[in-house]
Formats: structure tokens, sequence, C-alpha cells
């Protein structure tokens, strides 16, 4: 798949985004998206850029990583009258759930969806603001695929190459989208 | 305001809904909404008659309440053309923020936002997925009215009655929307 936007867009959408030197940890350039989803010309944009490609491929459902997922995801998943599937943090959901481990910098964590959250074949794009090592990423790819669903797609707003978090996702045979990218960490 | 639906519409909003017996503790009914996010005609049909009487408003901002109003609020925010701010808890969020404390059943807890989320004057409204006690609500009205922001109306799907939330948000003067309530906690 190849996505073409224009790159005035692309530049507007990058402005709107903030970023916070040594947050949270000093030599970390925080890339700050509530700037972005504040300002309405800007979030309709990226989320229509975003799901432009998919318009015609039939999705089921958005599932959307918490927390800034969620505000994200709402917004495609209204955009592509899709449904919408939280991926939570261990321990939130409250039905019966199915759970994958994934590595962080220090120690592990898990995500979990609930295990009647999606069918089998039905068709599923995950949505996130930003991708980093893809860590979560490449976790609720697994957890989705493990139920049955077909990820057609991953995408992002901010993408942070340097990290090879989309790589890693692609490698799962997921096809990824973002818009912006920035190098370093 | 009064707003007036198709008595079958709002049914099927609420058999949507999934209750949990005995959730997160013995005698408590919990109202589980991940099924009806997850049905793209729900999820789509309770964002449409939520909005549908702040349309014509200039609603220029969804702020929407950590996590689950997230998913509604993006939803909104993208049905309306607004943009959104995220309400969190606190030390979540990555710039200047300011904070608004509240009362939970055992202590306290306290939900922020940034600072610049919103202007003097600015146009908000509220999204929940639920009021119960409404006490994050009122915290949350506080803390945008605080910035200068007026906060034109809060709406939630499910309305817990007997909890006296609703009430409690428009003691504040802030007219409140809900679609569907069950009675009892």
């Amino acid at each position: 798949m190849d996505f073409v936007m224009d790159r005035s867009a692309l530049d507007d959408l990058k402005n709107a985004i903030r970023t916070i030197p040594d947050y949270p940890a000093p030599g970390i350039q925080f890339r700050d998206i509530t700037t972005l989803l504040g300002d309405a010309r800007a979030f309709r944009r990226a989320v229509d850029e975003l799901v432009q490609p998919f318009a015609g491929l039939k999705i089921a459902k958005i599932a959307g990583i918490e927390a800034r997922g969620f505000i994200l995801g709402g917004a495609v998943a209204h955009q592509l009258s899709a449904g919408f599937v939280p991926v939570r943090k261990k321990g939130k959901l409250p039905h019966e759930t199915v759970g994958m481990p994934y590595s962080l910098e220090y120690g592990d964590d898990e995500i979990e969806v609930h295990r009647d959250a999606v069918s089998r074949g039905e068709r599923v794009l995950l949505v996130d603001d930003l991708v980093a090592t893809g860590g979560t990423a490449e976790a609720a790819v697994k957890l989705l695929s493990s139920l049955g669903a077909e990820v057609v797609a991953a995408c992002f707003i901010i993408d942070l190459p340097d990290l090879g978090g989309a790589d890693r996702v692609r490698r799962l045979g997921v096809p990824v989208r973002t818009l912006v990218s920035f190098a370093g960490h």
C-alpha cells in the first residue's frame, strides 16, 4: 500500500504536535499529541487522512490501545461506522479476558481484550496515537489474531522510526500507516 | 432542554449494554458499555443521539474523562468537528496542568487538564460513558470553569439515577443529557 498526503497538510499536522523536552526523563523529546487533538481542524484532518485508505475495506471494528488510542480510535470508529474494541492494561476489563504480555524497558506488562470482543474472520484496524518500539502494538496484533480476527492494518499519527516499531509490526504481516515522523527518541 | 428519543431506539441501546453481576464487588451490577461500543450500529446511534441537541451550538471542544470517556468523546468530537481535551488522572499529562480533587468511596483522587487546554469563553461539552455519583463530572466542570471555559452541557450514555450524579451536575448550572438509565447501583 502506498498512501500519499499533501506535504503542507503533513507539515500542519506535525506543527500541531507539541514537543516537550526532557520528559518523562532527561534526553527524551516527548511528542505531545494533546495540542493536535485540541485543534478541531487538525484532529479532523488527522482522522480523515489516517482512515482514507480503509474506507472501502469493510472494517468491522477499530481496536484502540489505552489510553490515547481510545480518543483517536473512537473518532476513527465513528468515521468508518465501525465498532470499537478497547485494548486495555491488565485488570481493567470487567468480563472474561484474554491477555498478551509484552516487554517494557524495565520489566514486563500485559494487555487484555474481552474474549468476545472480536469474532473469527472479523476485519479489525488497530489504532494508536504513536508507534515507538512497537511492543504494545505487536502484542495487540498477536492478541487479536489469537481470537481469529484479521488485523487489516495498524495506523498511528506519529512514527518514531529510529525505534523501529512500525517495521516490527510490518514483520507480522500487518501493513502500517503513519502520518508524521520524528527522528530520534 | 428537553430531548425526546424514540422508545424502541432507546431499548436497543439499553439492550446493547451488558450487565455483569457482583462486579467489582458483591451486590454491584456493573454496566459494561464495551458491548455497545463493539456494536457499530449501536455505537453510531448512541453518538448521534447524544450530540443531536448540540449540533448547532458551536461547541469548540469536547472534554472526555479518562478512560472510557476518551472513546465516546473522540467519536463525539469527530461528529461535531470539535477539538478534544483529555481530562486525566493525576500525573498523566506531560505539560503544565491544573488539578481538582474529588472524593471517592474510600479516600480522595484528583483529575487534571492541561492549563492551556481551553481558552476563556470557549464552549465545551463534557462527555463520559456513565454518571454515577457525579463526583468526577463535578470536578471536571469546576476544573474547566476555573480556566474560563463555558461548560455548555454534560452528556453520558448511562445514568444511574439512584446515585444522584446527574442532579449533582445540574446543580452546578450545567444541563445534563443521558440516554438510558438503570435503577439501583
